[in-house]
C-alpha cells in the first residue's frame, strides 16, 4: 500500500531535503526511521527537493509499505522516531496511482525579508535588510509574475525543455518590518523563487526597473538574472493534489 | 574606559553564557571579537549567566578599554566580528564605578510555553505541550509570586545565604495557543524561572494546587519544588540599572 505524508522542517540544520552523498538530509532522516519501523530500506518520493536552509511548513512524500497502519498510527511511529526539527503533520493511505512529484497541481513558497532591526533569533528563518527599499514597485514586479511565462531566465538548471510556468497567484505584502512574499504557481524550476526575490530585490534597490524584470524575463537568458535571494527565508508552505 | 553593551542572542546554539572549562559560549564569543579589535584579552562581565539554550534579548555586559571609540563604531567594530546568532543592541560609554552585575537593579524573563500543533521551526525558542492544562489556576500561581518572598525552594544553588527576592511583577497570559509567563523582579537565582514555571505547570496538570505551592516556598526546601521547565523557553528580556 502506499501513504501520502505531510512534513513541516527547519531546513536550516539540513543539507537539504536530498543531496547526492550528503549524509546529512531531510530525506535519509525519514528513510532511518521508515527502516527502523519496517525492518528494511523504505524509499521516501517528494514532490521535489528543496535546497539546504530552505524551511517546509507543508512538504509531501510518499512511501510504499507493506505494513497496515492506522495513519495516526503510523504518524505517531514516525515522529518518535525522527529528530525535533522534523515533524509528520499529517497521514493518510493513498491508491497506488498517486505520486507526490507526478500527481502535484500546484505549490505555494512564501519568502520573508525582514527590514527593522537585525534579531539573531530570526536569522535562521528570514533575510534581514538593513538599506532602504522601494517595497510599492517591488509589489508591481510581484503582481508582473503572475500568469503563464517562460521563466528560463529564472532558473538554474536551463537545460530543462519546458521552461513555461504558471503563476496563479504572487503577492508582496507588508506587516511591520516583515515583507511577506507570496507566490501559487502549477510548479517551479530549481532556485526559481529564489532568483524571483533576488531580482525584485534589485528593484526595490533602485538598480532596475519592473519594466526592466519583464524584459529579462522575455528574453530567456539566465545570465541577465544573476541574483539570487538566500536560502533561509524561504518556505514551501503546501503542495496541492487534485 | 569602560563599555556596557546590551547583546541579544539565540542560545540554542551555545553551551550557556559562560561555564568553566567549555569553549563553545556566549562569552567566549565575545572575548574573541573583542580581543580583535584589542589586539589583546579583555575580560566580558555579565549581569548574570545564562544556561545552555537559554535566549536573550537584553542581557548587559561592561568590559573595560583603553581604545576610545565612538559607541556605534564599538558596536559595529564588535557586530562585524561575531557569529550571526549573537548582536549587539547597543552599546555606551559608562562610569568606572558601573558594573553589569553589581550595579543591576531588576532583571525581566520571559518563558514561552506553546500548547497548539508543534512546530519543528520555533522548538528551539518554545517549550511545547500537548496536554491540557488549567490556565486559570497556572494565572494564580504566577499572582502569587507577586512580592517579598524567601526563594530558597526554587534555586538549585542552596549554599546561597540570601534567598530573599522580591518580585515585581508576574504574569501568565495567553495569546492563541501561546502561554506567555513574564516575569520582573529585583534579582533571580540559578534556575529559579525554570523552576517556577516547572512548578507553575504542575498545578495547571491538576498535580498541585495553588496552595501547595505557596507551602512549598514557605518550606524552603529544594526537594519539595523538583519540576525544572526546559531551557528553550526562556528568554532574558531586560536588566535595568538606576
Amino acid at each position: 500500500m502506499r501513504y501520502k505524508c505531510v512534513v513541516s522542517y527547519d531546513g536550516a540544520n539540513y543539507h537539504g531535503f536530498q543531496v547526492q552523498g550528503a549524509p546529512n538530509t531531510i530525506q535519509n532522516e525519514l528513510e532511518k526511521a521508515l527502516a527502523i519501523i519496517h525492518k528494511k530500506h523504505v524509499t521516501v518520493y517528494p514532490s521535489g527537493r528543496t535546497d539546504a536552509g530552505v524551511h517546509a511548513l507543508g512538504q509531501v512524500f510518499h512511501f510504499n509499505s507493506d505494513i497496515d497502519m492506522k495513519d495516526a498510527n503510523m504518524q505517531n511511529a514516525l515522529n518518535s522516531r525522527l529528530p525535533q526539527d522534523i515533524y509528520i503533520k499529517n497521514v493518510e493511505h493513498v491508491d497506488l496511482n498517486f505520486h507526490a512529484r507526478f500527481s502535484s497541481i500546484s505549490k505555494r513558497y512564501e519568502y520573508l525579508i525582514d527590514i527593522g532591526e537585525y534579531n539573531p533569533l530570526l536569522i535562521r528563518y528570514r533575510y534581514y535588510y538593513a538599506h532602504p527599499l522601494n517595497i510599492s514597485l517591488m509589489q508591481e514586479v510581484a503582481k508582473s509574475f503572475i500568469g503563464e511565462h517562460d521563466f528560463r531566465s529564472f532558473t538554474k538548471n536551463h537545460h530543462l525543455e519546458n521552461t513555461l510556468r504558471t503563476i496563479y497567484d504572487c503577492s508582496l505584502v507588508q506587516e511591520g518590518t516583515l515583507l511577506r512574499f507570496r507566490i501559487h504557481g502549477n510548479g517551479f524550476m530549481h532556485h526559481m523563487v529564489r532568483i524571483m526575490v533576488g531580482m525584485m530585490m534589485e528593484v526595490g534597490k533602485g538598480k532596475l526597473t519592473p519594466a526592466q524584470i519583464i524584459e529579462i524575463q522575455e528574453a530567456k537568458n539566465r545570465r541577465l538574472a544573476p541574483k539570487i535571494a538566500p536560502a533561509n527565508g524561504l518556505y514551501l508552505v503546501e503542495v496541492s493534489y487534485e
